[in-house]
């Protein structure tokens, strides 16, 4: 990390699905070049469109760009990006920063960023949290890991699709906190969903039910918004349900390779799995609520 | 209920423990005649040297009040009081009013209302959350079951010690809202329990993790006072775990007598039930949290 990343250079981007598609766009439009990688021309198309410049593979983009954004779905793409046939690694100048907004285990994390270490290359993670409207509108939070430098240096650029970067320590520490931001809100949603269950058992119209306890010690976002969801029975996603059981695998295997045991969590993945296997995983995750109510009365 | 409750008659206050003493303190200061029952001396002492007149049993002071609160430990408590030897339903006159704010069975509440609706008294279930504190500063929160008028005529008297009185349904419903109240806080707490573990499994400083979450999707009334205490290890009471597992074994009981099943709250109750019955019981239960961790290294 010898410089500010500046708009005179290409920034690099490789994942450009619901999230990475947003963020993006989001840098093309405070006035960054911006080069993608992609293998779907639908993917790339948006972008392009936008004047974003399409590199033939992570290597070739890997030459033109010092920064290089990834957006991905899970550590096997993260890897095959980055290692993978014509990989970012073929092609990275030392001094050259990979920034990974993608939900990942911290140990990959870890290890990516050792792997690259060797050839002068940065690797942070950097997950996100806010969803689509976050994407689009460049209002995510940003959770980041890594050397304090680099976290400063990238400041300028990711507020192009961030409200909120907070560093929160080294490489791996990033996804740390996802994680920690994930099953916290499964437990809120297991206490959210037996709630629900429990006021309907008794004929108490669970809407009075929730506006009571958004007044006092029960009150959390989850109850705002998901409790809304189950009460309406509206699973339209939002974040679905195989997205979030994926988070809660990473969440517990991260736990138990460092021997430590998660209780809620395990609750809430078993559930979600059921939920996935029932054929519901397109569905908004807060159907867990749907699950709980179904559960009770099998 | 042929009249609004005014300030000319003595209202009855039986169970003057650290809630109820200070919600009659409250009466008492908001210009409210009182007459209390107490077995323990101690009990009746405070309120008595602030003004209120101590009755020889509940009967007695059933035969000078049309309106009786009570605030007592549980079901059996609430029971032996209205039922027992010289108790209230031996001396309330048609047209009366208890109202309970013990947090008991929705279905013992139903049962109580039952037996004394043929002597024209009313029943109605109020518990209320706001701790001790709420209770000597008069900012209780209560979700009231019970007829709409005796609720309305109730909510100058029950000011001196709620700012805020919500009337839920029929009687029970208030034992119904509180038990959702206790169930989501248990979820809740399951996740930032969870949360603070893995952070501090993988290094992270469970401080900056609790930070970033309270500015996202996870954020809580939860998070922001139990997450500091397990951060800080501090588990003064508070609320005791004793309590919280007397509160989540009614929730259960409740769901399951209506045929429905709870998820987070089962797992909930085992992990309270665990912390008291390893000698914990006093603690605050956000040693829930002091728990997980616990388990995850054993």
């Amino acid at each position: 990390m010898d410089q500010v990343f500046d708009r005179q250079q290409p920034v690099g981007f490789i994942g450009l699905g619901v999230m990475g598609g947003g963020m993006a766009q989001c840098l093309l439009r405070q006035g960054w070049k911006l080069q993608v990688f992609a293998r779907r021309d639908e993917a790339a198309r948006p972008v392009v469109d936008a004047g974003a410049q399409r590199a033939p593979s992570p290597a070739a983009l890997a030459r033109d760009c010092r920064l290089v954004f990834l957006c991905l779905s899970d550590d096997a793409a993260v890897e095959q990006v980055l290692f993978g046939e014509a990989g970012l690694a073929q092609g990275l100048a030392a001094g050259s920063c990979v920034v990974d907004t993608s939900t990942i285990a911290a140990s990959s994390a870890r290890a990516f960023a050792q792997r690259l270490a060797p050839r002068g290359v940065t690797f942070l993670d950097a997950p996100i949290s806010g969803g689509q409207q976050g994407a689009e509108t460049g209002t995510l939070a940003c959770m980041i890991g890594g050397p304090a430098d680099a976290v400063a240096a990238l400041r300028e650029v990711m507020g192009a699709f961030c409200k909120a970067i907070t560093h929160v320590g080294e490489v791996g520490a990033g996804q740390t906190v996802k994680s920690c931001n994930q099953v916290a809100v499964a437990g809120a949603l297991l206490g959210v969903a037996d709630a629900i269950a429990l006021a309907r058992s008794q004929g108490v119209d669970p809407k009075v039910m929730r506006e009571v306890l958004l007044g006092g010690t029960a009150r959390s976002f989850v109850l705002e918004k998901h409790g809304q969801r189950v009460i309406d029975g509206d699973y339209q996603p939002g974040f679905r349900a195989r997205l979030m059981r994926k988070d809660l695998r990473i969440a517990l295997a991260t736990a138990r390779s460092a021997g430590a045991g998660l209780q809620g969590a395990v609750l809430a993945e078993r559930l979600v799995d059921e939920l996935c296997e029932s054929g519901r995983g397109e569905l908004d995750w807060a159907a867990l609520g749907l699950l709980v109510q179904e559960k009770g009365q099998g």
